[in-house]
């Protein structure tokens, strides 16, 4: 019998919980599963990235044996630079992942002393106290994988993100066996994806979104424009198959698309027909109905191909008649409004424009109802945890447990920092570590914190008001008629009135008071509390104010 | 044979076209269908509301002989209160519309002086050149009308927003007869509505949703709690309906809720049985599995009774176990992010929750493609315009239409502001007009304008930065060190450092150039220039930088 327990902590996650990092402990030993960014909510202004807290793993620096890293999406990978700058630890990646995240260390610029390891399907590693064998799952970038860990509390299984796609693309399903195995075991813990739990039954084969691309391609009577994540790396091949059984040729356009097709073509993740490969010059030189363009922009990124193409603002690329594009991917939240100008856009272009809510133009790789019971009842855990996912999805993949026999005091909804103690037998949530978020903006990593987000939200609100007043310091009296700057609260020139109102205002008040008895504070104060309520009365809006005293 | 052509002119929707506003025009005359309020999208910061462009309106001001109003939801009569005190004109409007007018036009303090009629389905109202004929379309708002309009160049028919409900909740299903007989006498012109031609099929009847309201209530262990729109009447009577049934009491929660369920009561259009209603504190003393509670906050609005209870935010209310909370409705656009957030507190709290995603708890109430087909073939016209939607949905339309074989030459995809001419036989659009948004904030309607969101997005994204240097008149030498305020840009206390280097490199930058040689202007740029660059440098973030130079 083991004297001490495993200790289970999510550690990243926005809205979802436990998605970019999750941790296990047991005594001397630390293992820590993926190392993801977040993408910042909509009222996170102006940050570019979010990073998981990594406190804990700083106050625990000599127990971490290494971070294992399940697949190569930039919510599993992302923040590996920004980890592995405070953690000299070795990371365990399948073999894609391994190469995408050598692409991304060498960026920046600390590929040379990170310790990166591939490992196979059925390897195992030893980590401490922990032995961690991978297995293989279906998701929607290949060489994704599961993790069996076993521990002297018992087993634990982590199934990655998944679906039980029985005829992926590249041939490789889950390892069913595999997880029956393990549940005749004798499984102590599972966490399972749940991203999906909401929708019922099964999510259908990548092979649909194949049959699509099929169609469009042989009906297309033009140019075929396809815009997916440069990651799916399947449905690029999926792509290039449909191209070639309609002869037609294949562009790959812009830096990330090409880089990622680029690599996995290297490690031998795609299969490509001889001379079916054209750049920019040679499509132009073809007949449009031979050709297809693959390209990223199915979010509406500003900066992507397809969305200048939109705007008509891209270099060598224009809509012509004929295109048809295909829009590979549904929107992220948050996204939806870009994606939807962007698809308006394109048919202003005169494009014909297929995306998700028209065809089968994309499926998703994470498991629905049926799919997740499935793997419930194949690995017939003591305890479990449902993790990936906002806490409405975990609340329901609990329930989901339940139903299938799991007793509710053996199922634990967990948040970010929870850390959850196992024994053989037993479960409970024993306290909370740090696992607030680190927020990127430019440089910074640190200083975007509280006040400074809070100002950017109010300031896209009202805009400013700053107030700028010279006081003889021998009389207290103000200089001059102050000037008063306005951004984002008013139009200066439509509304001059106010302004000069304000400029009155303000060199009145401070008259009044005079600096010599009230002192520049209370001015300050007594000019931001003034305007602040003359601002409200005249137009309902609260802009910030500054007031810059100055002694003269 | 007339001599003049009828002008068909899309004023008013943002990404939707031709939703808000629309302008028919004869010679002498203009009918305007419909004055309603946009929801500002993600970019329009701290703007509350947005109302369709009346330049062209006031610029034909003589010839305006009324309102036509289709049916009471906000995005077709909110903007009323800002038109009509501009525009002195009768409003045309179903009964139900007409008293959600009148409540909003009290609040307005302008009700006494508009001049609002109520039309019944089958009145005809003549104005001008034109005759008005209002018909019963189905709507998720009972008494929502679509029109007839002759002209001396022919019948235009609009639809309104409208599905083909065989059952609906009033019993008052969209008149096919009459669409049939306008059919068969000729039409013109079809305007009809375009929002969900995504969608295959036909759109579900209410009642779905009012078995599934049997449903819940018979399970429910304890209080249901519906959040809706206070406009669905229809769905608040099937919410009273299976109440009464298996014997809950209902208590009707919020200023708009109770204000609309007053005003639809009085007029006839709720049916409740006698005792069923209880407020607040009848409804505590009930047990929780005889009590149902209606309230709004289904947009996951952050001052909404549902959203404070969710936050455990509420005065009266709290989340208690066995709840079960239902969402009948779908998030807006844009406020996807506020829903969920709501949804994944109420799980926090312990509450079973309900809502598109997992229950047939909303239909919407527009046309899908079957019914939109219907549409077309039943009034079978000359010319084709699809309207209320984005471009990409108008663009779908017209091509359905093309596929029932109205030729392509005579149907047309308008952007707002776009001129529309007709004759019995002819189309073109011969010019553009005045179609920009005003955007309302505060008391403000017109001062929004490009600079102040200008300056607003920049402010969100990176803050702002006030430079105060007192410049000595004779010497043209700084004074002091500078004054720098950072406002959403870096946190003052964690950047110290950065601050202080800022304020020293003004100073030196001001003693180098003088403000005798430069002038205050020149310093003013200088000082930009350099910081700009410098916080570039440091942070890769671009603040707004307001430099203030006082000469003393």
């Amino acid at each position: 019998m083991p004297q001490s327990r495993l200790k289970i902590i999510p550690l990243g996650g926005l809205s979802e919980i436990g998605k970019n990092m999750l941790v296990l402990e047991y005594e001397k030993d630390v293992v820590v599963i993926d190392a993801g960014i977040m993408f910042p909510e909509e009222d996170m202004l102006g940050v570019d990235l979010v990073l998981p807290d990594t406190t804990y793993l700083m106050e625990n620096k000599d127990k971490v044996r290494g971070i294992l890293i399940t697949h190569g999406h930039e919510d599993h990978i992302g923040a590996l630079p920004y980890v592995l700058r405070q953690l000299d630890v070795p990371v365990y990646a399948p073999r894609l992942a391994h190469g995408l995240i050598s692409v991304k260390l060498k960026e920046h610029k600390i590929l040379k002393n990170a310790r990166l390891r591939v490992v196979e399907p059925g390897q195992s590693v030893k980590l401490g106290n922990f032995k961690v064998e991978f297995f293989r799952v279906c998701h929607s970038i290949p060489d994704a994988m599961g993790l069996v860990i076993r521990t002297p509390v018992g087993t634990v299984v982590h199934t990655g993100d998944f679906k039980l796609d029985h005829t992926p693309v590249d041939g490789k399903p889950t390892d069913l066996a595999k997880l029956a195995r393990l549940g005749s075991e004798g499984v102590l813990l599972l966490l399972s994806d749940s991203t999906y739990v909401e929708i019922p039954g099964y999510t259908p084969t990548e092979q649909v979104v194949g049959d699509t691309f099929e169609r469009v391609m042989a009906q297309a009577p033009g140019r075929v424009i396809v815009a997916t994540f440069s990651s799916l790396v399947s449905r690029v091949q999926q792509i290039i198959n449909a191209a070639d059984e309609h002869g037609r040729r294949v562009c790959i356009l812009g830096r990330s698309m090409i880089d990622t097709f680029q690599m996995a073509l290297n490690l031998g993740y795609l299969k490509i027909p001889q001379g079916i490969l054209a750049d920019v010059d040679e499509l132009r030189r073809l007949p449009p109905e031979k050709t297809v363009i693959v390209m990223t922009g199915s979010q509406g990124e500003p900066t992507s191909a397809l969305v200048r193409m939109a705007n008509r603002d891209h270099r060598q690329l224009r809509v012509i008649p004929g295109d048809t594009v295909v829009i590979s991917a549904t929107p992220i939240p948050g996204n939806e409004t870009l994606v939807s100008r962007t698809i308006n856009n394109l048919f202003r272009q005169g494009a014909r424009v297929l995306y998700d809510r028209l065809e089968r133009v994309h499926v998703h790789g994470h498991a629905s109802q049926e799919e997740l019971k499935m793997m419930i009842n194949l690995i017939r855990p003591c305890f479990f945890v449902p993790v990936h996912g906002e806490y409405r999805h975990l609340a329901l993949h609990a329930r989901l447990g339940e139903t299938l026999g799991i007793p509710r005091e053996k199922i634990f909804v967990l948040e970010d920092g929870d850390v959850l103690e196992l024994s053989q037998h037993h479960g409970k949530v024993t306290g909370r570590v740090s696992a607030g978020h680190i927020y990127v903006d430019g440089l910074g990593t640190s200083d975007v914190g509280g006040v400074v987000l809070r100002d950017r939200r109010l300031l896209s609100k009202d805009g400013v008001v700053v107030v700028v007043v010279a006081i003889d310091k021998r009389t207290g009296k103000a200089v001059s008629i102050p000037d008063v700057v306005s951004l984002g609260f008013v139009d200066m020139q439509e509304s001059s009135e106010l302004i000069e109102r304000t400029r009155r205002m303000v060199k009145e008040a401070v008259d009044h008071s005079g600096a010599g008895r009230d002192g520049k504070g209370a001015i300050d104060v007594k000019v931001k509390n003034m305007l602040g309520k003359f601002f409200y009365e005249q137009t309902r809006r609260r802009p910030m104010i500054i007031p810059v005293t100055l002694e003269v």
